[in-house]
């Protein structure tokens, strides 16, 4: 970097190019909930400076799991962490088993508009929703993003939502401040959207699984990575800046997988997704929404069906702990990712969050032999 | 009735005014949830023949726990017998053992919008939501009225929900065809909104309990009424009709008491409730969201308190059978006022759902001595 | 009955020999849990004098899902309407959605020794058990027999426990007075063992569902038969006996059915035996243990499959209702068979129990037109 | 150590003697469970080489709340990480909120014995209980022993069982290879007992916190001390052993404050116990029972109070969080505790199971500088 550029920040980088393995599973091919079939993510960013109000911040992001989630629903099911949160529809889904609607995340005070973009979206293009077909509970779920975005402002329009929707596609997933990431907060760096994913080795089954964060938790002290007290030596050199009080973050986690399981058994998958977010400094505060959604896109359910009865194949519980073991490191490495990847911004009330600091947190791993030059 | 007025219908009347006398513990003044001191109700009614779309047949009913209730949070929770709906906040509302917005009741399609309003509406009474305070999650819940109301033309708008909250008052509660419950259907007759109160006798506490309910569910061949198989009888005569396929029903029940508890007894509490919409027919079909939500007014906890420790008191569980009882018989006798004080009523697609038949009713009622001529 | 012998009780009959129909849906053979294949169930009764402490009136009930069940799991779940109460083996069954050993019933003190003895017994069957195995968790309920049954003489011994696990056998099950419903009470009148079934119309995939319960709850007030008032009615002629004190009964209720379900759908079910139970007068004590068991026969699952992978078949849930609608009123008819068949029962301290009066019952059913005279 | 003691193991150190300083709180007096004020811990270490049967390494280690504990009821609740496993009462703990009995650890296998046991002997100190007073449902966690243990054998007999609890006492606690965690295996260490304790600076109210944990879970490599990959490491050197196979491990955790909590704070308390496993190297593996206990000595309720009314003291949710933190880092040093006092062991078919090598363990963490040489 030449001192005539002094501004620039320095390049951001997913947590693996730093040279950091995290977990023993090989990811998959674009390390990204997309890597299981069929999956697609979108993003609406929301960055303004306000028209008459103040900074826009914020965005929403679409997780969908299948095209025709409609008719073809995927087995579902979650985890409540600690509940100061909301994923609006998650009731119908662990009710259920069932996930019928694409995944929204957006900022708390946006559930409302967002779940209604969505009702609108699903019923342009399933017009007998509400009438020959039943109505539909989106699921959404939010984390507060008031400390860079003017969340009163409510800046997230129905347009966005849409587009988010439209938009969803596999493949890369961008990372960082990005869709209803956008003004997220983590351990005290910028957060926001994160993603992981891993393929399972053949003698387990050769599953992948594949887990999205919007994250928004935790204090900077208690930041681990891969285990060492990052946080705790940056706290030194980093932590003097005003942050953020109290500890009203969250963590939104959504977790795909084609490994063919039951509802029950996401259930409890989605309670090892809460261990990766303990692994990398959450305690789960009081104030911190910190809720966990699970879907195998291998059995779909459909909506009105001729039959009875259905067939499912389901992964015997004897061979499941390679997905819990992966669901631990991948939901770790995706947070990660948010971290590394989301540049510094800054927002309302003057308000600005630093970047993690790449290159001080590699010297770190490095100097715990973590991590090697790469070449 | 004169034979020159044959259109207009018979008087409607609650259930106690027809001499049925629901389980032994004495009603409150109003036989409503507002005799729990400081709880009041208010309804906005949306009933039109559409502007360009459907007719409208819906509505949004608020419940408004304490008058400060973002500063003075009561103490809650909640149960989902069935969670084939969405009370929004709920999550919220469990992890926490606190209500802090109004409860709002509305149709499917318009949790979004209602929420929205209520986040609104909420921010511009309290105008450091997101900034100073913490964001808010507000309850919302929801029942299907598709079969009456043209849902997805949404008719519900902002001002609905800001009206409903602000006109909430005490006192006595219009039921049947008000608010949320416009356009539900119970039991193949027309319900809706329904309400009714208990006041222990002292040497249970003297508690006042109440229960109101958007009541949405059921097959007229299960309704029983104080136990009686009313709905069989009625079957013979009234079940030709065109009713509503599918068991897409659903009922939202809030309890609200003055007696001290925590939130586990609020819990446990709500489970009673369920038990009592069981009482009248409901099996809790798997379309059908069953979710109650339970508060006492007696402990408030204050938003941003001075101190790390509260008082509370609380009734012990030695003595909490009393409101088990009361909390069955009284969700009983206000899903029957739901039924009993609901007027007939025509929507979309020329769908029309008849009362619940009073006058015949008391007759069977008279048949099995259960109901004596009032003078 | 001749005037020689006035002491000589009352024949007991079942519920249907009284004329009284419960529900809509066809009984099994038997009208017994056992009605579903491959279940079956074993008694020991345990009734002397004692040998140096207080009179035994207590037992063991035994319900075995599968000849094999150690290899062969079923698939099961349950619910918890109120927890006063223990179902040890209960977390597993909800973790793993199997139940992997027999079900036994028994007295609250005795919860230890029977499931000791049944590990025993299960090591004496599977040698392997705790060495090439893994260990087991059996499923054992309790209910507080105290009233009757001098429960601190720890009467139940291990042999019982095995003789009832040896002896289970399919058809026709004894009711009332018999295993673990010996010294039980129900609505104050004797309780006990019952249960019944319900075989489901072709039309509704033709499923067997049974449930057996050990029912010891309850107030004679709020006793209902299949609606009606009769405990309130009994009130005025029975009610004057020195009874059980405080709200210390309970229900334990095990649901069987061949309909191949899933874990949370079991669960699911599991919420509709509360359902049942409410009907017939409860409102879940706070004292009253009321949890219900549930399982399917229809999918196995294997101890040590050679797959990774099953294939299950599974009802979807848009055809479940008619289960829903059969577990209430089965549960329902179950309970009202425990009172029917009860004989009456003298115990520890002088305690007399009396049985439910069938000719009142019959005379007031006979008055509300519920059942005609058989001929 | 001399030369001609080669045998002679290195003498065991807590982790904190290691010079390793887990989280940033303050430990109490005796680091242990015993720091909150009336708790006492007892253990019986049942180790023989078997009376005809295989070698016996078991125990039973009781806890005891309160000095009066059935009359004076601790308020109680706890969470289910992975359910395959059995804490025994844990249904009415949580229904309750209260814990009424001691709470003993022990084998899989001895849980009945040890439940029955515990009744004799509170039925031998209250003798009211099960005729004036209720009945009693004692809660009992275990895990397998059986790689060390011949678990089939019964080992456990009451006397050991009345011992544990008779011997309660506060102070320092015996910890590895004793009471109940006597054969139990963690990270393929020797494992078993371990406590930790935290006391909160005076501005977070000054409580007290202590966790002990019996702990019989993980594999090698997933070991991190402090968040330090040190399992990793160590599998190079000891992971050549011929360890047991299978995850069936489990960690039964109670955690004790006295900070006054009510029964949902504590349950959410519990969820960060397992946060603590977790940071230790846990996935919570599907055979793994991992279950937690937790209970507030502070605010008792009376078995027969002679008012309707409680007062009770509660921390507020916003002065909740130290308390989050502290469990996570109590709980994990417990684990860790667990380890490092844990002498080798040899048991059932020439099982062997190593000590955690602590001097391999202390220069891993003085090369990455978390420990330096203590004079």
């Amino acid at each position: 970097m030449s001192p005539s550029q002094p501004a620039k920040p320095p390049k951001r980088a997913r947590v693996r190019d730093l040279g950091l393995r995290i977990g023993r599973f090989r990811r998959g091919r674009h390390n990204a909930i997309t890597d299981v079939a069929r999956v697609r993510v979108g993003h609406t960013t929301v960055v303004h400076e306000g028209h008459g109000s103040g900074p826009a911040r914020t965005g929403v992001t679409a997780i969908v799991p299948h095209d025709d989630i409609f008719f073809r629903r995927v087995i579902g099911s979650g985890f409540v962490l600690n509940g100061s949160g909301e994923v609006s529809g998650l009731t119908q889904v662990q009710e259920w088993g069932l996930v019928e609607t694409p995944i929204l995340l957006t900022n708390t005070l946006a559930v409302g508009i967002v779940s209604d973009a969505t009702v609108r979206e699903m019923v342009l293009q399933n017009p007998g929703i509400g009438s020959e077909h039943d109505v539909i509970i989106p699921v959404v779920g939010e984390c507060d993003d008031s400390w860079l975005n003017d969340i009163a402002g409510r800046h997230v329009r129905a347009e966005h939502v849409v587009d988010a929707i439209r938009n969803a596609k596999g493949g890369r997933v961008a990372e960082g401040n990005v869709g209803g990431g956008t003004g997220m907060i983590t351990c005290d760096f910028k957060g926001g959207i994160g993603t992981s994913s891993r393929k399972l080795p053949l003698q387990y089954g050769g599953f992948t699984l594949g887990v999205l964060v919007m994250s928004n938790f935790g204090h900077m002290r208690d930041l681990r990575m891969d285990g060492f007290p990052v946080g705790e030596l940056l706290e030194r050199d980093f932590g003097g800046y005003s942050r953020r009080q109290s500890s009203y973050g969250s963590i939104i986690a959504v977790l795909a997988t084609n490994a063919p399981l039951l509802p029950h058994q996401l259930g409890r998958l989605s309670k090892r997704v809460a261990l990766g977010i303990g692994r990398v400094g959450s305690y789960a505060a009081n104030g911190s929404g910190e809720i966990i959604i699970a879907f195998s896109t291998t059995n779909t359910v459909k909506r009105e069906p001729r039959r009875m009865i259905a067939d499912v194949r389901f992964l015997l519980d004897t061979s499941i702990d390679p997905l819990y073991a992966a669901a631990v490191e991948c939901t770790e490495e995706a947070i990660l990712n948010a971290l590394c990847m989301a540049e510094p911004m800054a927002g309302v009330d003057g308000h600005h969050v630093p970047a993690l600091p790449l290159r001080e947190v590699k010297q770190i791993l490095r100097g715990y032999g973590r991590i090697t030059e790469r070449r």
